[in-house]
This record gives structure tokens, C-alpha cells and sequence, in this order.
């Protein structure tokens, strides 16, 4: 992705280290973070330097890097940061196999990563078709190259289109409670795409105004029946979306499917801390005495899902 | 209402001034603003000091009282303040008769909030009916005492079944942009109703996990035909509940009910500032280059309504 004229992919590895984008630091700043232990990378995991499912796996195939001494406590202690992102155990699986057969732990590392960012570009290739002059498309959370190291899922749909020269509309859900449509809204800014930021409550007013022509979303775990789990508020909108004949596609690489389960019930869903509502940008916007609940993702079943857009292909069916 | 321990109503008429609960500075500090003419009154409705159809109806009636020597020039700064709230209307409409009647403007005014805070009363004593043993409710926005002088109408229903000892738990959208739903937790952590504030993109999913028995939200206007408008992300809640099969109730007092329309789609929805989102109790949150937009309410269809809670009864089909 372009910052300021300059390619940058949100991580990559440099002097024995991995270096990321700091996530918590931006739309407002600039700022890389340091991971130089198998520690410092599951802190950035955790706490969301990076974050997206295929960023993290490609956080956690160099993370299996830094820890190649002890790869069974580096592949526990990477496994535990996010149970909701399939992409990680997948990554991880890579790895400790590649690992086991006697292969090179860093040119493996970047064989995924490569690999991912030309899967993203594809699912762009294979996205773009689905836009047509004119279109007004709502996204959710951030699914580009921030949550994919280079391109993104939903987000390089909308890169190819706009470097194919159409013209078209993004809505972006400013996604609370952590406001990853601000990372969206600023890759779309640097891309040169027009946008516009609304509240989570305001993607069902477009909808039912007939402003809104489709939506595409990323996805943080796909299951053999279709379901998926994504970022809070994607239900929701795909629910709205159903309820106005609007299209809804999902946008990830295979890797993304979950083959060992088949309804988005077996789901594991994290709830995460307070902090994410009550303080913004360290700056705290709740009184201590207001209770919370948290859970960061959720599951839409696949009956509100018009394709799956991947590497492979648009999969206008269920999976099975 | 109660706070800590003391009546108090989020409006009143003291030493030939309006007194308002300063909203704005809510949940964080209570402080009182007070207007002592009609363009300070015209401020406090259109900057938020005061909020909620019902209150801005209040609001304005002592507005007429401040305004009494030039009725027409009064009439009309007033009306301007916010074209979706139709109290507001019916309360001017209302002075305006009452003055021209030659009737003391004040007792008019005095007799005005009376009546709407025992309305607001009876919305309780009503919707009480409807709440259960161990429901889990869902709420948007606040429609509460702070939006109606005192009870509120959501949230009188929840008072007055708390004063009859049932046990419930409340969800309360957090309600972006403006958060509203601070002031919602803010009044039930006086009352002590037990409840939790969540992100407005977790409410479909605890409808979905089966975690919410019924909604409960006000309105800003109610159409004939059942339609009504209310805070951005009402309808998209009403959506979700239909979808999950959970009742949901619009409380209001009868004023609401705008006759002079037929269809939600007449409703004019005024889409407010970018600060909105933008700043976060004084603070920014957002960068200057993003674009935002921001429509402050939204018409929800009659056929997601289980039934309209009123003053005179629990309206459970279709008002024509």
C-alpha cells in the first residue's frame, strides 16, 4: 500500500525482527513497532499493533521465527492471543510443518507471506468484476492490507476497481467499538477513493434509502456450511442487508475457511476488555461506574451471504 | 427522577428562567444551564443541552412564556431548532392557542409539563404489564426522565416495573454518535436497575444468542400509519428483532402521534454536524481529512412494531 507515496505492507521482517505498522497509533499517527522476541509479537497480537485475520497469521509464521529455539512453547504461547482468527492456527500449522520437514523457518515464513499478499491481490482481480460504475458499496471494520500485510480482502476489491479507473462510493461503519473504519477510511484516503465514515447505527438508514448497492465485508473464519465470524456489527448488517435485496458478498482467502467445523455455532467468541469502549485513543470516555459487555465478534449464517469472494473465484454458493 | 438521593426533573421554570440538566456535560458532570431568553432556550435545544421529543416539547412551551411579548418571531425561532421532533410542534401549536385564548402563558406552561410527566407516569404503569421475571431487555438512545421532564417512556416502564419489585436486566445501546446511551445507564445506575452498556453492533448479536426477550425504545414521531422516527440505528435494531423474533415496543406518549401524515417516508430526517463524530465529550477523535455523514434519525416501518406503549394503553395493532 501507498503512505504517503511511499510502499509499505503493514508487517515485515527486518534485522532479525518483525516490524509493524503500529495499528493503535494510527489514522493519527505514523509510528513502526519492534517485535524482537516471541513475546514482543504475541504483545502485538494481543494488543492489537496488528490485527485481521491474515495480518496476524503472517505476524505469527515470523512470530514461529523468532522462536524457532522452542517451537512447541512458541506455537502454545501464539496459539492463546486470538481464538477467534483461524488464519493464526492455519499460519502456525504451516509453519510447525515446514519447520518438522527440515525447511529454511524465514524463507518459509516469507514464502506465506508472499504468498498471501498475491492470494489478496487475486481476490481483488476476482472481486472487481462484481462493481459497476456508479456503485455505492458499504464496508465493515477494516479488511485491507492493515489486516492482510499488502492489498487486503474486501478493501483490495475496491484497489483493483479503482485502479481499473471505475468510479464508485464506499461507505465505511466507523465499526466500534475500536473504529477500525478509521484504518479503512485512511487507506481509502491514501488510495485517492472516494468515502465517507458513518456510524454503525446509520448503515441501515442508507440501506433502506436505497443508497447502498452492496456490501462487502471481510471474514475471520469461514465454515464448512458457510457461516462466518467476523468483527461485532457484521451480522447486523448483512441482516439489514438481506432485509433490502441488497448483495452481500464476504472477501477472504481460502486459508480463511475452517474446514474441521460446520456451523458458525462451534464459533468460539472473544469478549474482550472494558478499556475498548471506555477509553478512545487514550483518552478515557466513560465513567468508571458503567458496566460493559464485549464481545468482539459475531457469526452470520450463510443464508444471508450472496458469495464468498476468494483467490480461487467468486463462490456465488454455500460451501457444501 | 433520583440524583443522589434528590427530585429532580431534567427541566423546570425557576426565577422567570428555563433550567435545563445540562446534557452535554453528562454522564460525567451534572451542572445546570440557564436560559433567561428565547435565543438561549433556541441554543439549548439545538446544541443538546436538552434532548428527547417530550423535553424539547417542555423546553419549549417555557420558551413561549420567555418569548410571550412577540409570539409569531418566538413561534418560529422555536420551530427551527429541530425538524424531527413533532412535540415540538404540538407544543408551540399548543401555547400559541393558549395565548391567543388570553390564558396565563406560565400556568399554561406549568400545566403543559404536568400533564406530559403524568403521562410519562401512566406509559409506565402501562408497559409495566408487559415486563416478566427475569427478562432481558433490550433499549436504544435515551427515553428517559432526561428526554421527557421526568419517568421518561422507555425507561418509565422499566422505573415503574422496578418499583413493583420484577427482576429484569436492561442492554443499553451505547448509541453513537452521541452516545446517548451514557445517559440511559446514567439514570438506571441512579434507580439501580441492573444493566449493561454495549456497542450498538452487539445488539443483533445478543438477540441472535437468544439473550434478548423484548426492546423497548421511544420515539420522535409516529406517523398514522405506525411508522415512526427515532435515533439513528432504531431501525436497524427493529430489523434485527424481527428477524430474531423478539417483541418490540415503541413507548410514547399520545402527543407523539403526528396525524398529519400517513408514511414514515414524509418524515424529513435532518442529518447533523461532522462534530458529532468527530469529538468525543471535547475531545477529538477523528483526523480533520475524514468525511463523514451523519443523519441523526431514522424512520422504522410500522410492521416491526409489536405494539405502541402508551398513556391511554398498549396500542398492540396498527393505529389506522
Amino acid at each position: 500500500m501507498k503512505i504517503n507515496g511511499k510502499d509499505y505492507r503493514c508487517l515485515w521482517f527486518e534485522d532479525d525482527a518483525i516490524k509493524f505498522i503500529d495499528q493503535r497509533k494510527l489514522p493519527y499517527r505514523f509510528e513502526v513497532f519492534t517485535a524482537k522476541t516471541v513475546d514482543d509479537c504475541v504483545f502485538a497480537i494481543k494488543e492489537m499493533v496488528v490485527r485481521g485475520a491474515p495480518a496476524i497469521g503472517a505476524a505469527a509464521v515470523y512470530g514461529m521465527v523468532l522462536g524457532v529455539n522452542d517451537v512447541e512453547e512458541t506455537m502454545w504461547k501464539l496459539r492463546g492471543t486470538r481464538p477467534t482468527a483461524y488464519d493464526l492456527f492455519y499460519a502456525i500449522d504451516y509453519m510447525v510443518d515446514k519447520i518438522n520437514s527440515g525447511e529454511d523457518p524465514l524463507e518459509s515464513a516469507h514464502k506465506y507471506v508472499e504468498d498471501l499478499v498475491q492470494r489478496c491481490r487475486r481476490i481483488g482481480e476476482n472481486g472487481s468484476r462484481l462493481i459497476k460504475e456508479g456503485m455505492r458499496i458499504l464496508t465493515h471494520c477494516n479488511a485491507g492490507a492493515l489486516a492482510t500485510v499488502d492489498y487486503g480482502t474486501a478493501l483490495s476489491v475496491f484497489r483493483v476497481a479503482h485502479e481499473q479507473g471505475k468510479k464508485f462510493f464506499v461507505y465505511v461503519d466507523e465499526t466500534r467499538p475500536r473504529c477500525q473504519g478509521f484504518l479503512t477510511s485512511w487507506e481509502l484516503y491514501h488510495e485517492g477513493i472516494p468515502h465517507t465514515v458513518i456510524v454503525d447505527n446509520a448503515a441501515g438508514f442508507f440501506m433502506k434509502n436505497k443508497e447502498v448497492d452492496m456490501v462487502v465485508t471481510g471474514a475471520d473464519r469461514i465454515t464448512r456450511s458457510g457461516d462466518f465470524a467476523n468483527k461485532i456489527g457484521t451480522y447486523e448488517k448483512a441482516v439489514l442487508a438481506k432485509e433490502n435485496d441488497i448483495p452481500f458478498y464476504v472477501a477472504a482467502p481460502v486459508s480463511t475457511f475452517d474446514n474441521n467445523i460446520y456451523s458458525g455455532d462451534e464459533i468460539e467468541i472473544e469478549e474482550r476488555e472494558r478499556t475498548e469502549l471506555a477509553v478512545f485513543n487514550g483518552k478515557t470516555i466513560m465513567p468508571s461506574w458503567m458496566k460493559v459487555r464485549n464481545p468482539a465478534f459475531d457469526v452470520t449464517p450463510a443464508r444471508y451471504v450472496t458469495g464468498y469472494i476468494t483467490e480461487k473465484g467468486v463462490i456465488k454458493k454455500k460451501i457444501e
